[in-house]
């Protein structure tokens, strides 16, 4: 088993790269050689009994993805984008690197006669307000965003290479991943994140919303599932309809709260502090609440048990089983 | 007011261009000039009350579009595509026309900084099969074929350059329309206006289907009012969601030659001949039958009054009033 990972640098792909060296081994067979890409190269993981190699590549160059591809990997994960607020911002950039990238790479797979399992990170920023109260997994397409529109362009691409048979595509809408570990970021998303991580670590966190936004949420640990999930999953069982929402779990901030306190303590929860921000609530006042995932649910993606287990999760993996009481 | 029409020399863009010239006039203000441009140069309309500019162009070149702008047209008609069957059997042209043509003409009109209405025609193609009996406006894209995958993809850039302020564009999902006038072709659609137009011309006609194949039609007449509709519509009522399902009748084969005795009698009927084909059946059975179409009709599009009426003018308009009895 030879794999490829795409945007290897980045926190999913870090913790993608640990898992595959963990296991050993992917959809039943030994991994044999793994190769890991970003725009800036990736750090080489400790401890794998196979080669592991490391190279800087920028997807959104044309030639790019035919060296990407010339050995014929059998599975790879392509995680590589630019986020949604720099897809704004960037309008060209965003086009180039996110929707032009992916299809430099569907092309190269086509033209090296071979086909690979592709397993895409979409997201599920591809809807767009408003919505109904569970968002089935027939819901349109109308992005509010260019990064969503990007996102759902290469959707429809995956779908049409993969019923030509040039591809074995699957696409993922994740939720939105948290407890993201690092420090703050300006996301407009990030404070989801921050309400949790910044008080586990004795530290102060600001949230910009009230209580009552609702989000659909998965852990950076189940994130990881879903990809290798992906990737060992029955195509057939799939059918043409390539491109999934993910199960997430449904949560309000002040569910997120609870959940905090119920693990952690008040102590750590009272870190938290309210100071409304109307631009942010206004951006995530446009996105997706909770969906239905029925589909995903039958082709046995697992979303995390609770928010709680999303805490602990973070705990675990990134504190070393403790927190600042 | 300044009209460009690309794709002028199709059937779609012949029947716009004399309604625009018939008229003399688009949303209230008087046309001052009309551009035609196709793969092959369009024919000039006889008796304009203004000049018309017909020319030769491929879209699917990069530098075509700039040009084509460069006067800043107050309304751009973008009819320009290959056909279903076309896109399904050149994998390359048709990414390069359907898509890359349309992205090159949205990005020249961004690059050219103004904000026209674009009116671009999508299709029903969109869509894939599993359906509900009505298919509702937030029916999720998931084409069956890379005709309707390219129109989807554009359809989501569309919405977003509009939503980005360089573009008010206005996507249109136009049912199958018949009665098409000429020779018969060999798209699998075909039938569904040669058993109308054959009879009507005294020649036999193959049906290769059953008389319970549902579809959603629309005369030619009624797509160049909706074309004339969507450059008239106020953009802020369309609202962020772009692309709009047209309206159509709703007519199965059996009701569909009952209308033609209704309105021609028995002995014209009778010139259709059944021979079931396999093949066409089973890609007519991955097409959508029917749609709600809420958001159309909100907005002012019509539909024919009935199959009859589509029967009625196709007489009218290609056969001079009268048929062979």
């Amino acid at each position: 088993m030879h794999i490829l990972v795409i945007g290897a640098a980045g926190m999913v792909g870090r913790k993608l790269t640990e898992k595959l060296v963990a296991n050993g081994a992917l959809a039943g067979r030994t991994i044999e050689r793994l190769d890991l890409v970003d725009v800036v190269a990736p750090k080489a993981p400790d401890g794998a009994a196979f080669p592991v190699n490391v190279s800087a590549a920028d997807l959104s160059e044309p030639a790019t993805a035919s060296l990407l591809v010339a050995d014929k990997p059998d599975v790879i994960f392509h995680l590589a984008a630019i986020v949604s607020g720099e897809a704004e911002a960037d309008f060209d950039k965003g086009w180039r690197i996110n929707m032009d990238g992916t299809r430099y790479l569907l092309e190269a797979i086509r033209h090296a006669n071979y086909v690979p399992r592709l397993v895409f990170t979409s997201s599920i920023a591809v809807f767009g307000a408003p919505f109904p109260e569970y968002i089935p997994d027939d819901f349109h397409l109308t992005p509010l965003t260019s990064y969503g529109a990007q996102k759902a362009c290469c959707e429809l691409m995956l779908a049409d290479y993969t019923r030509k048979g040039f591809v074995d595509g699957v696409g993922l809408r994740f939720p939105t991943i948290v407890v993201r570990p690092g420090a703050p970021n300006k996301a407009a998303s990030g404070f989801f994140s921050g309400i949790i991580r910044e008080p586990l670590s004795g530290i102060e966190a600001i949230l910009p919303v009230g209580d009552d936004v609702r989000h659909w949420l998965a852990s950076p640990r189940a994130a990881v599932q879903f990809l290798i999930h992906a990737a060992e999953i029955d195509g057939a069982a799939v059918g043409p309809r390539r491109n999934i929402t993910l199960p997430g779990v449904e949560v309000t901030v002040g569910q997120m709260i609870e959940g905090l306190k119920a693990v952690a303590g008040d102590a750590v929860a009272s870190r938290i502090r309210r100071e409304p921000d109307a631009t942010v609530l206004k951006i995530v006042s446009g996105w997706p609440e909770a969906f239905e995932a029925k589909r995903a649910a039958e082709l046995g993606f697992k979303a995390d048990a609770s928010f709680e287990a999303i805490v602990r999760a973070h705990i675990e993996d990134e504190l070393g089983g403790s927190f600042v009481a």
